[in-house]
């Protein structure tokens, strides 16, 4: 590989030809943007932190590992491995803390859903019938009822200390996962639990082991997935109901700047839903044209616009997905934003001169969301969404008389279809409610096995989006089904490898199956939440040939992970028993035992490890040579 | 102050001479150490990392800010203000989550003793009944009942939400302040609740104002001392006994090699309190003189060691406190240790050669410990801590038979007494169970003002504990009575100004009312963990005068901040409404918003500062003059 990035990519910003389409009016207009902001970056770097090998914590430091100069230890006696290990812990948990706030929205939501105290009510009532049974809940009693004794359920659950059964991890691991954890001592207890224990362990003079430290980040992994997101996207589908594959728009081409627009950015689907609904009533559109647009709607932006494309379909109110992060601030600059609604990441720090500049106001509806030059602070309570509506309403209505005539919209006329809302329920529902279909066709090698693609989008490898697209054509190019949430979700939505026309860019034999079951070759599974709704899927097949997950053909993929959700999801992987790989590499190369644990030793504890590697190409080879491993392992063909 | 450190502090690397004096050994011994590795890291200090000026988070890092070099932003956006403060947050957070698992393990403490599963009983009814009574609990029961009621009480607490109240703040909070947190927004949800929300806050792409994270500091800050400090302060003198004013020995001199000797270092008592009832008995001494000791000791080391003075005198098993966290390398190479019990921090991580070297025992008695080279991990369970002390026991017999012959021991023949115990029971006894005494000696300027001095020890601005114990002999000086707390405590007790000696050192009204009422001028009021009893002191003096926190002559000092537990104190006694120094400068020079925020505008917001200075004369003067314009505020005398 002598060819640059650059010449491979030529010279481009974004996979997406609406963003690239963007740029020059981001940049006459002056607006700082993540793009030219990385170039400069680019001009001092520090290649201490690169390694891992720095640590800012105590005021003895800061401090720097050089073994060449001396230093082959920090002020308090912290080495490499520990150094950067603890760095990545604490990546971790800000990964399982927001993930758990997330649940604690989803629980107090379902609870007062329950209590009848918001506009939502309980969608899926066979799912939390469901739910309730695997945990023990009484299911012959009043939905409500169950509701709310669920929701109060999963909420303790997240508290329970190490003595206590946690009934999530009974109730979705994979059986022979169990005990492998329990060995290791990597069976976790409730997550908030395993949060506050790795954050008193990353304190200065607590943890210097970077195996232990190791160990704690897989256990508060396991707890994440299983009390968090399994939980919460759980909860999500009882409330707004479980998703079923359907046609969805995606790309910036959704935008109309004749209309007043919401855009919900973030992760958390509530105020997003909530206005959906009330949208739709008469005497909101007509005070939307009334103040002289032809109506108002809601646009999904990154996770929050995912949640929302996985469960609801376009009509006259919704109007589709606009991509990932990287393409925020280009939404911004189209210039036909009213609100932007931000309810967790990512929410970008520097988006007040594109307000200015646009005509935007922007909004907090979480706790969690803080930007500078924020116009209005309304944080979510479930009680309260139906007011927050009103407001958000009020607000975009405001704000497109100031917009109107001030701004001149440009917007890319790009849409893409894409099929959203897959699940392991509407996979088993495409193979007739059994596995074994899908079993035949693994085992006849049409399917050489799956991969998920969980991810979120970055520059640092190349252009957005670069890396994602091409490793997934890679992957399906070579029969190997892709599985797709998070941020590198939506950039295979955009680029169209969701939808049918993609089954043409698959091998022969996952075509054939792609064309039989009217499936596309990468199956939109939805946000990096869903990474437990697809550790369920394979959960269910590693269950049903009763092995254990270290021996499925299966992998995962981070291809472009940017944020700390990613590593908690990656360490969960690894935990999980799966080939995990990773780009960019994390900062621990400065760190040889980790590396060496990470990459190679930790394989023997969980079956699982960490892979590396920035090209597409590569990392396909790669990740097919691991998948005929295991195919071989079971006795298949490779 | 043209002259520097070293000519002020004749090239001394601590103000013990107990410490120099194992230097030469420790050296000679080829050990790694912390004054010498702080001189190796002097040679690479990041500049951009001194000023809070870097951020290592996300996979397009890690980024500079440098304003000249045209990076005015991270690659997300961030500022340098919010780049600072949400690093200062995540230390924060750290420190609020080793206090909650110290109170988790206080709480579950206290309900397995309850149910007498533990070799604990409740020592101090009244106290299980006040407490009781101040949270609304029935105290017309079984004591063994009340305790597991409070017990689950406190733990509950500890993880409510925004929308239950908080029984914690309710019953400790200043009269005054509740309005005026509710007023910011900073008044908690329970401590664990606020510690997620603060960690999904610092998510790359979800908090980018300092202000908004500044905030969150503070709520955390208030949380962590009324939910976790106050909690657990008090289960444990339930456990143990309010703590009384006593005399004990402190320094290396307690150290004798002919003793089989288990040290207990870091911060929670449970497993050494247990060992020093039990190594009572005469067949564990017997045990010991079998193998040719004289007999089993325990040793108090750090915060553990200030647990166990606190609340126990010196007698045959239990010999005193060695001193604080500094101290431990030079203990370990007394060749005096046969087991280091490590609970919590600081349980320094380049330790392994010391144990190799002198023939020591390390194990970790905690979940979170990590140690390279550990040899027992005996995680704590109150359930299970008899079994425990019986493991330590013998450990400890079998590493003294090897120890002994082996090591040449080298003791510093230095011990000095202190007077510990204090507590707001114990000052209020000294008064007479009233307070008008105290106000009457303020009015009348004979003591001039109160300084909670909690603090760690460090050598970034001088030898250890050289600006601490020099700003306390300052104070004293000034007629300001000091009320002391964490590793800076130690130093005070071991340069023996927590006894009547020290009278002498005090100005002449000071000297008059120690006199009178039998105090030291330094009370010595515990742990880092004590910030929460010394802030009930002085909530009880602004309640009974009637005034809110920020009248009163009082001021807080960190003159040795070190780790993360401290940074979230000295944010606590912000919103607390106090004066706050710290020393060293935190590192968020390079934000001038923040630095604005932190040490002006916030005063207009909660009464309470940050103030900085390296010097301890210019410090004290800055606190006294705090304190005349305070007493003035009051209409007293300067």
């Amino acid at each position: 590989m002598t060819e640059t990035i650059q010449e491979r990519t030529e010279g481009r910003l974004s996979y997406h030809d609406s963003v690239e389409e963007m740029m020059p009016r981001i940049r006459e207009d002056g607006m700082s943007n993540v793009f030219d902001r990385w170039v400069q970056q680019e001009k001092i770097r520090c290649k201490f932190c690169l390694q891992g090998l720095t640590c800012q914590q105590c005021s003895q430091g800061p401090c720097r590992i050089s073994e060449k100069g001396g230093q082959d230890k920090g002020v308090c006696g912290i080495g490499p491995d520990a150094m950067a290990m603890r760095k990545l812990l604490l990546q971790n948990i800000m990964g399982a803390g927001t993930y758990s706030h997330h649940a604690y929205e989803a629980f107090r939501t379902l609870r007062a859903t329950g209590e009848g105290k918001t506009p939502f009510k309980v969608t899926d009532v066979n799912k939390l019938k469901w739910m309730c049974e695997k945990l023990g809940l009484n299911t012959n009693q009043d939905t409500n009822q169950m509701a709310i004794q669920l929701a109060d359920l999963l909420n303790t659950q997240m508290s329970i200390g190490a003595d206590e059964p946690n009934l999530m991890v009974e109730a979705f691991a994979p059986k022979k996962r169990k005990q492998v954890w329990k060995d290791l001592h990597i069976y976790p207890a409730g997550v908030n639990h395993e949060e506050q224990n790795s954050v008193a362990s990353c304190l200065t003079n607590v943890d210097g082991d970077h195996v232990s430290l190791a160990l704690k980040a897989m256990r508060l992994g396991l707890a994440t997935i299983y009390n968090a997101q399994i939980g919460l996207e759980m909860t999500q589908d009882i409330l707004f109901g479980t998703p079923k594959p359907h046609e969805v728009n995606v790309d910036l081409g959704i935008m109309d700047p004749d209309y007043v627009n919401i855009v919900f950015n973030g992760h958390q689907p509530w105020p997003g839903v909530a206005t959906i609904q009330k949208a739709k009533m008469p005497e909101i559109q007509a005070r939307a044209k009334a103040a002289g647009a032809k109506g108002l709607r809601v646009v999904g932006s990154i996770e929050t616009g995912q949640e929302l494309v996985q469960r609801f379909g376009m009509d006259e109110v919704f109007v589709g997905m606009m991509g990932n992060w990287l393409t925020i601030e280009p939404l911004l600059a189209t210039g036909t934003v009213d609100v932007l609604a931000m309810d967790e990441n990512c929410s970008p720090p520097a988006i007040d001169m594109y307000a200015e500049q646009y005509q935007i106001s922007l909004v907090s509806v979480s706790t969690i969301i803080g930007v500078p030059g924020l116009q209005h602070k309304i944080p979510y309570h479930p009680e309260q969404v139906d007011t927050m509506v009103d407001q958000l309403i009020e607000i975009a209505i405001e704000n497109f008389k100031k917009r109107k005539g001030k701004v001149t919209p440009k917007v890319p006329q790009i849409t893409q279809k894409a099929m959203a809302g897959f699940s392991t329920e509407a996979v088993l529902e495409a193979l007739g409610n059994k596995l074994d279909p899908l079993v035949d066709v693994i085992a006849a090698g049409k399917i050489k096995g799956v991969v998920a693609l969980v991810s979120c989008s970055t520059i640092r490898n190349g252009p957005q989006d670069w890396n994602t697209i091409n490793l997934a054509k890679e992957l399906i190019k070579r029969d190997i089904l892709v599985v797709a949430g998070g941020c590198g979700n939506h950039a295979l939505e955009v680029a169209g490898l969701c939808n049918m026309d993609a089954v043409k860019q698959a091998g022969a034999g996952l075509s054939e199956i792609c064309g039989a079951l009217k499936i596309p070759p990468v199956l939109s599974f939805g946000t990096c939440t869903d990474t437990g709704r697809i550790s369920m899927l394979v959960t269910a097949l590693a269950d049903h040939l009763d092995v254990d997950v270290p021996q499925l053909p299966i992998a995962v993929t981070a291809p472009e992970w940017m944020e700390q959700k990613a590593t908690i999801d990656g360490i969960f992987a690894v935990a999980y028993g799966a080939y995990t790989h990773l780009s960019p590499t994390p900062f621990v190369t400065g760190a040889p035992q980790l590396v060496q644990l990470l990459t190679q030793d930790v394989e023997g504890l969980t079956g699982g490890k960490v892979a590396l590697g920035d090209d597409p190409v590569e990392v396909a080879n790669n990740i097919e040579a691991h998948i005929v491993s295991k195919r071989k392992g079971l006795g298949l063909s490779s």
